[in-house]
């Protein structure tokens, strides 16, 4: 199988819909900034680098879309388009990361006419997408040397083909030892409340013939502690510079288990997550998202009418509890300020 | 509020059916003991407590309506009656000491007449079913002892009035404190795949006016990173001779990371929960469940078909995790082999 997440249909950006998935497989056609700022806040398109490329191509759509415009108008609205694709989602860093490449872009080549400027950033868009996939490839190369034959591998949320432009970054590991030959198996937390695990991770793995095995969050424990669990390989919305990990909440109940049953955490990541201007994961902003999704699934809520709730969609896990991080430069065991700053 | 889990009325035992809580409140009305057990096999009730009541008041109803036959038919479809409810689930060791006190009843008095024997075994369900609404208030008297007004105390699953007679054990130790007017704020897991914390916990303690926010079991870390959680509450299915612990899958994912931010760990338990002919954990049997629990909720199903799928019921917590039990005859800290077989 190729999933494809996001897909260049003429002269539009198609987002497969990751809210009906895997039941339903249907695309949201995007032609502008606006549209695709609303996909990645209502999570039609999800995972950090995903969101990057996606951001992307928000930015070529619009300028598509604003270039016949007089020069002064274009530039204005071009950049009301950026701020409307950074307010979209507030801890992954990728978006910010593929924003501001953009944006270089965009203002080198400024004096230039609209049309050529907008061809432009199209190309980047596309080079944006096409080198996250070479990126994840790399990083599967480096990640599946340090995975053994027979091993079986705990992940949590997705961190696949769907939470990037293709291959993915924790299942492109796991995907490049299956690759080589190795036998691994899965067992995929079902990441609540958003389910990414259940309805995306088991969904990719098994279209591509991994033996996964679904459990709830709440067995990982259990799993580790019966001596089912040999690694943990995660994703990461963002690293700050001295090594502390943001990534989907419940990845810091992982680590700590981890931790407790000497079982190793990897955090698949390409550099493009690694945020070297804030110190600390305290100073990452962890979103906080709607009730709702805690209180139900779809239209259905099980949970009583007016009970209070709290739904951060991330957590931090600090550089202590991380054995290494897998990057397209190689694997950094023990990440520290200094070990990531050498990888720039 | 009064939550009523089990009731008697008409000669009939009926259940509040849990499964359908808090969106429908109805009851399923028992007269044989096929019925309770088929309950209790599908969740129609659940608590370690309450499955002990239901299934003694399954053997009442059983000699009442067996009370008709000949003497030796009697006893021996009894018998079977009693079989019929011991295999209805497995894990927790309040069933089968509520059916070991009613057998004793059973056979103490089998030379009665069988009109007169099934009086006294529903005498025997009365007294149960009372007894463990005054231990339940024996063990909060104790338990709020030990919380400090303004607390926030974290609990997983639902060891409320809904897992026992009433008040609840886990909960029960809340209620208590709360009676005694201090201020305690509560955070319940929801506690996937059944979701009690969801669906039981946050509806009897809102109904009661306890201040509780929902959140999904994979936050539990998170919130005791963040200084927000003062100390855990849960009940129990069975306590090994050596005090490990055995409750709803998840308990040990809270216990470590509880240990990970020293925060007490306290399981509300009547000395029916204790087992002291298993001598540890490892020797409780667990429960696998259907797949289907996992991969969906109610009708709705959202991971892909035929994933392979694992859904233990419970898992144990080494006694080594847990700060005190709280039983009907006080606080034991510590437990171990020694001082459990000091309390009988």
């Amino acid at each position: 199988m190729t999933v494809e997440t996001l897909r260049w249909r003429n002269n539009q950006l198609e987002m497969i819909d990751q809210r009906c998935l895997p039941s339903v497989i249907q695309f949201l056609p995007c032609s502008d900034a606006q549209t695709v700022a609303e996909g990645i806040k209502q999570m039609v398109v999800r995972g950090a680098p995903a969101i990057g490329v996606a951001a992307a191509y928000g930015v070529a759509l619009e300028a598509q879309k604003l270039a016949s415009l007089p020069r002064e108008d274009f530039v204005e609205r071009m950049a009301r388009a950026f701020d409307v694709l950074a307010a979209s989602r507030p801890t992954a860093v990728n978006l910010f990361w593929a924003l501001k490449r953009m944006r270089i872009r965009f203002y080198e080549h400024s004096k230039n006419e609209n049309l050529f400027v907008a061809r432009l950033l199209l190309d980047e868009a596309h080079a944006i997408y096409h080198e996250d996939i070479e990126t994840n490839k790399r990083m599967g190369v480096f990640g599946a040397s340090i995975l053994d034959d027979g091993m079986c591998i705990l992940t949590h949320c997705n961190a696949g083909a769907l939470a990037t432009a293709g291959h993915g970054t924790a299942l492109g590991v796991i995907r490049s030892a299956v690759a080589e030959g190795k036998k691994i198996t899965v067992f995929a937390d079902e990441t609540r409340p958003f389910l990414q695990g259940a309805r995306l991770t088991a969904w990719e793995l098994s279209e591509d013939g991994i033996d996964t095995t679904l459990i709830t969050d709440n067995m990982a424990g259990h799993f580790m502690k019966s001596g089912e669990i040999d690694a943990v390989i995660v994703g990461t919305d963002r690293i700050a510079a001295n090594g502390d990990v943001a990534n989907k909440i419940g990845t810091y109940m992982v680590a700590v288990l981890a931790k407790e049953h000497n079982i190793p955490v990897y955090v698949a990541c390409p550099l493009s997550t690694i945020d070297l201007s804030i110190p600390s994961g305290d100073d990452i902003p962890i979103e906080e998202r709607s009730s709702s999704e805690v209180t139900g699934y779809g239209d259905i809520q099980w949970a009583p009418e007016n009970i209070k709730v709290r739904n951060p969609s991330f957590d931090i896990t600090p550089a202590s509890l991380i054995t290494a991080l897998i990057t397209e430069q190689g694997i950094v065991y023990a990440p520290n300020k200094k070990k990531l700053e050498a990888l720039f």
